[in-house]
């Protein structure tokens, strides 16, 4: 099915995804289950990641066990992951790094905004996670999908 | 955008999504780095998941990492994410447990030939990490994806 050449994609690559791709899963410690997923959206800011805390998709807990995994454990993953039952268009990004709760600052917002509709309205995100990246891999399934 | 309730899945609605769902994210916990994240097909086996090391998707490595994460530690989690631009249909599963490497029997590769059409080939999976799990929980943005 997938009989194409596996492509590693350079980093130019892998921040294009980054860049368009708009959601994925983060991953981040905790101290008893090992480790957490949670999905998320997110825009790229420079060489960061933001990532909104928002009132509109749901979650379980008004703080949220991500941020408290964060403030103990600051290492996270992020993984962009495109399938498809065709599997040489397979592709993922995956970014490791620092991450921590930090103001959401105007630009931040505007650029939330600009992204994703539902964070027009006032008040939508109450907060960000910054993943500084120390690690950007990315693969795909064949030169279809590079 | 999206207004209504948020609704919390139960048990039943989770596994009907894991058994529809195919692929989502696997975590596993890295001893430097924290936390890992790979993309992973998987089939439904009872009251386990089962997640094919193949040689088929493009990887990096021969012994893949997240066989060395578990090998050292068991604790894992499987996100299956559900994501489109209309956040009102917006849901997702997550099984925390326990995940090991364990032997591809041949009703696990029927299993898995039956769900991808390209482990049909012989030889196409090498082994397989079974997650048990321990808690799995589930959420949908509203009723319109519940």
């Amino acid at each position: 099915m997938c009989q194409g050449p596996r492509v590693r994609l350079d980093d130019t690559a892998c921040w294009a995804r980054l860049g368009d791709a708009g959601h994925g899963v983060l991953g981040t410690v905790h101290a008893e289950r090992g480790v957490d997923a949670v999905p998320v959206v997110f825009v790229v800011d420079g060489d960061r990641l933001v990532i909104p805390i928002d009132t509109v998709k749901p979650k379980a807990a008004r703080r949220l066990q991500r941020l408290r995994n964060l403030a103990a454990d600051g290492r996270a993953v992020l993984l962009v992951d495109h399938y498809e039952d065709d599997w040489s268009r397979l592709w993922w990004v995956r970014v490791h790094g620092q991450a921590q709760e930090a103001e959401p600052t105007a630009p931040r917002l505007d650029a939330l905004a600009r992204a994703f509709t539902a964070y027009a309205a006032a008040g939508a995100v109450t907060s960000v996670i910054v993943l500084a990246p120390a690690d950007v891999t990315g693969w795909a399934a064949g030169p279809s999908s590079a």
